[in-house]
């Protein structure tokens, strides 16, 4: 598959979807790969079962706080330093890179240098949504060390991060993004073609843009965009779960910035058939979603705020006051809710006192 | 020179000496020295003017809060983890170690490394007291890089900073050592035997085991400890400005742990011929010392609080409601007060709005 310039509004809107309120602006991804495209860069994107099982794959990111991030743009000749200096460490040159997460601007920036580097995209990723944590990832959960995390910046500072476990490589190298003005560029868990085969979660990039198609094609052609949405990722995958988990109004906003991330909650107000309230709580990503105090979603489920009318996705620092929204929950590949997995990113690794339950299980 | 077990006393209270109030406590470093010492390893301390021009040399310390180390003391194992993965980085076998600074527990740290590695440790420093930040040496006053700069601690987690320049370096070290519970080992500022002739400041080992060796010369001899110690400095190195700032008792503390740092001030009130007050205000190392709201000392002279019939020299985070003391300043040499030095450790790079006064010429 070679992405297209016709390709990117159906990309960068499936992935705002699945970043689930976080994953930071994924406009500023779809300018530059725009930018990318018409200067005549080709941009390969490759099944992880075409990789070879010796094959030397990274990951590349952009991490901090999406609040920073609409004001400090991802930085890529900063970004191909990281992946360099992984080069250099390890003595190997890379031959593939695999999204860290497919949510948000993370979906994008690999895609951007691979335009600048030749190099080809995996379609698959460590986290089939955005997390707010990076060792909150399949390969982590299934055994890939995230060592060395590389953290670079626009000021040509590089951090070498080799953590004793990928928890404290999230600690370590967020302490430094966060001391480089909560920001910075990141080349995290080398690893094996056959690694990858083993931990990533599958076809997540077409997934994304078969989502964004979706949206699309509703618009103005008479279809309700969420019917059209739900039907189609049921089509793509009949395992998952999906529905409306609210329909209202934004009643009140709550956003802190601190210790790297962004923290808050939304409440919204019920409209029609929805009655009294639904409260979406979010790190970076909205992590759970409680209707008349009882949770309805929970992590590593999907929650994601969408435009009522467009089915538009929204940031959670994107959404405003008096905003009429519908709330989406999706559940997850099954690879995603073991126990090992919950362990990584299931409520508790929130500090939620839940046990994980499906959207499809839950009560609604 | 080779270090004696009967010599350990006077250098650990001539280190505290040096300390200016900060350093951290050398007590731990002077238990470790003797372990080392008592099982039978030989500490060479060699002059600078013995190093090859293309000699390989490195500074290792603790870095992290004062209050923090008295908890969490220094891991040696970890130190010398630091020092071997700067040999591999850079791919050179280290030919001796230099402290980075004289004062406190970083004066024993190389001591102790040197016992466990047979390296040389060099009678000389970066600072000629110490400092809160690993930018504010003469190393990099005169040149010398302080990248990469090796941090490690007891869980076995390595991070590796290359910086775009030396505060950044201490800016994102003190980020990571933060992260890693406010104390850490670290090895820095690589340079050759032709950059520590230089740069470093000289005999600084040696001279505080001779002020160690002054103020045990008073105990139980009759002898003003203080007039002692003062003659003493005046005749190992003449440039030097030594007086009594003030004769009080502590009347008042305050200590925050803040950002990798201690900070505070400690409010004195005069004995006998010392009216009014004495405010010293610390951030680790005492900076500055106001006699009725009037400076009478700043960094880089050095500000030492000492018990007033001992001469025991006393860090911030020992001081005591009540305690009897005498505040007494210290000029620095030459090569710390030109402007490049004051740019660097100067009043304006504490904050401070003042323009440097040696102690021999603020009127008092």
């Amino acid at each position: 598959l070679e992405l297209q310039l016709k390709d990117l509004p159906s990309l960068v809107r499936g992935a705002a979807f699945f970043g689930a309120g976080g994953g930071g602006d994924p406009y500023v991804g779809q300018l530059m790969l725009e930018q990318a495209l018409v200067a005549g860069a080709s941009i390969r994107i490759i099944d992880k079962e075409a990789l070879a099982d010796g094959a030397f794959v990274v990951t590349v990111a952009c991490m901090g706080a999406p609040t920073v991030m609409t004001e400090k743009i991802p930085n890529i000749i900063s970004l191909e330093k990281t992946l360099r200096h992984m080069e250099k460490i390890l003595n190997r040159q890379v031959d593939a890179i695999i999204p860290l997460e497919i949510g948000g601007i993370n979906s994008t920036l690999p895609l951007i240098l691979a335009a600048k580097t030749g190099l080809p995209v995996i379609d698959a990723d460590g986290m089939g949504r955005a997390f707010p944590e990076i060792q909150m990832v399949t390969f982590g959960v299934y055994g890939c060390g995230i060592s060395p995390v590389i953290v670079g910046n626009e000021g040509g500072d590089i951090v070498v991060v080799d953590a004793a476990n990928n928890k404290q490589g999230e600690d370590l190298a967020r302490s430094v993004v966060t001391q480089m003005g909560g920001q910075a560029q990141i080349c995290c868990y080398p690893m094996t073609g056959a690694q990858i085969k083993a931990t990533a979660v599958t076809g997540t990039l077409s997934l994304a843009l078969e989502v964004g198609r979706a949206i699309e094609q509703a618009h103005g052609s008479g279809l309700d965009p969420f019917d059209h949405l739900f039907q189609h990722i049921s089509e793509l995958d009949p395992e998952r779960a999906i529905r409306v988990l609210f329909d209202g109004k934004v009643v009140d906003i709550d956003r802190q910035t601190r210790g790297g991330f962004n923290f808050g909650s939304i409440q919204l107000q019920g409209i029609e058939r929805f009655t009294g309230t639904l409260r979406v709580q979010f790190q970076n990503e909205n992590i759970v979603a409680y209707r008349n105090d009882k949770m309805v979603a929970v992590v590593p489920d999907l929650i994601i705020v969408m435009d009522r009318e467009t089915a538009e996705p929204l940031t959670s620092e994107s959404i405003k006051y008096g905003q009429r929204v519908k709330v989406v929950g999706l559940s997850v590949p099954a690879m995603m809710t073991t126990p090992e997995a919950l362990s990584v990113f299931g409520p508790k690794a929130f500090g939620l006192d839940h046990t994980y339950q499906s959207i499809a299980a839950l009560e609604f």
